[in-house]
């Protein structure tokens, strides 16, 4: 199967079992659910649920058995881009070319609905199937961990708190690490988990996780500053707007550029343990890396 | 030991516990972690932790297992007041006797504190160690169900979108028994599935719990028509002006006395079949019942 069939065959799985997991619109109240489900049927690529998915495929498992944490880390995201987007916060309007939650059901609902959506990634989770080496807890602590204080919350913490002031490369390094590699390299380990993957290979794939999550991020620093709102479908040129720090502010476009190019290898050199199974992890990987930056 | 000793100990335990679970402010963001205990340590009573330990009690089990739940469902709890404080929500600036979350440390902060908040709740919760009925997956599952879209977060829509309109009484205690009543009983379920608890007392308690929290949320806003701020460490009347449907408005304060006694014969009565072992959830529910109203 060639990587763009793949790739919409899984989105379209992810979203059957997003529908099946999420409430239906018509539970009561019916307006948080309709909410809950604006936001995550807003056309996402479903980047963390497939590489979960593919994860457990390279580890020799049942993609099956890894959809639950793979709509988890999903559902997980679209809060965090929520409450993100808030006015409070980073103050977005335009989110995947439509208007952001808040502007469609104003901002206390907006709360409401990332909150809902973060509750309900746990609920989902706690129905993965436990493993050998896994117990069915242990994807709970692993999702939480990620999504806690000192990963992506902190992120977005440390984020908010570096508006306006001049960052180091390290520093910056950090908010990315916590703000969205983290999330992605646990995307893949909760579907390595789910195959009962050893130890070496669950550290292989963090790795390949971690490279890739922070590769992905300077990727799109650069395109914040490159691209027009209209191929984004966010509000581009924010990031300076709010004189945030970023890749290119800190490091200049030549070199953020050379930097997405050692992390995308580093992100391909961890996949070599996996020989050939290692292979669709790859394709993703490219696809995702040679995005025009 | 008599009731007072016993819900002081039990507090102290409580916060022990709490203190040991949350990340310290020295790990970084120290931001997120001052502000997590700001509004964990803010001196609330530990109802819920305390009727979660009693409740594993009562079971004839070991208070210790249940600490974990104790501590999710409170650490929950506070997550759903900084976020009802907000001022895009219910806009209060006082809570527990002191500023309210964003008031100390702004609208982002306040809502990533209550997210982080509410993510560490499923952290603790994991680690609540399996009993022979309940696999650790149903205490997730049990919390998740409780804090979302359909009860904690759909009882706040309901409130929200009943502002200045006018409830029947069936309305009312949908709401309350989705807002304040499943917190409650969930609290209790946990606390009696850590100690291997039949159907049928988890049945008993369940009923015990629900007419417990109805009967406190009626109190809860008798006090809010007749008590004065000062003693209430919460702004008092605030229902009022907001024109929020409370059981006084719509049953007047003589009917919502009998409904609150009728309510509290209703829980002690569930508590029958425990005979000895409920003495103390007995105690602590008369106590709860019978504030000044």
């Amino acid at each position: 199967m060639d990587l763009k069939t793949y790739l919409a065959d899984r989105a379209a799985e992810v979203d059957a079992a997003l529908d099946a997991f999420l409430p239906k619109v018509k539970e009561k109240p019916s307006s948080i659910h309709e909410a809950m489900r604006y936001t995550v049927f807003a056309g996402g690529k479903r980047l963390r649920p497939i590489l979960c998915l593919a994860a457990a495929e390279a580890c020799g498992g049942d993609p099956e058995s890894a959809m639950p944490p793979a709509c988890a880390v999903e559902i997980m995201h679209t809060y965090s881009l929520v409450h993100d987007d808030l006015p409070c916060m980073d103050d977005d309007d335009l989110r995947r070319g439509r208007p952001t939650c808040h502007k469609v059901y104003g901002e206390g609902m907006a709360v409401l609905t990332g909150d809902a959506l973060l509750t309900e990634a746990f609920l989902i989770i706690a129905q993965t199937p436990a493993a050998k080496r896994y117990p069915a807890a242990a994807y709970v602590a692993e999702l939480a961990l990620t999504g806690g204080s000192t990963r992506l919350i902190g992120g977005q913490v440390m984020d908010l708190e570096g508006e306006g002031k001049k960052l180091t490369k390290a520093q910056l390094v950090k908010i990315h690490e916590a703000k969205t590699a983290a999330l992605l390299a646990t995307s893949i380990r909760l579907g390595a988990m789910t195959a009962n993957a050893s130890d070496e290979k669950l550290e292989a794939l963090t790795t390949f996780g971690h490279a890739l999550g922070l590769a992905f991020q300077v990727i799109d620093d650069i395109l914040d500053v490159t691209q027009s709102t209209e191929v984004l479908g966010k509000t581009a040129g924010k990031d300076v707007a709010v004189e945030k720090a970023t890749y290119p502010s800190v490091l200049g476009l030549d070199k953020a550029r050379k930097e997405a190019a050692k992390l995308t290898k580093q992100a391909l050199d961890a996949l070599d343990p996996f020989k050939k199974k290692g292979a669709r992890l790859r394709e993703i990987a490219g696809y995702l890396l040679k995005r025009e930056y």
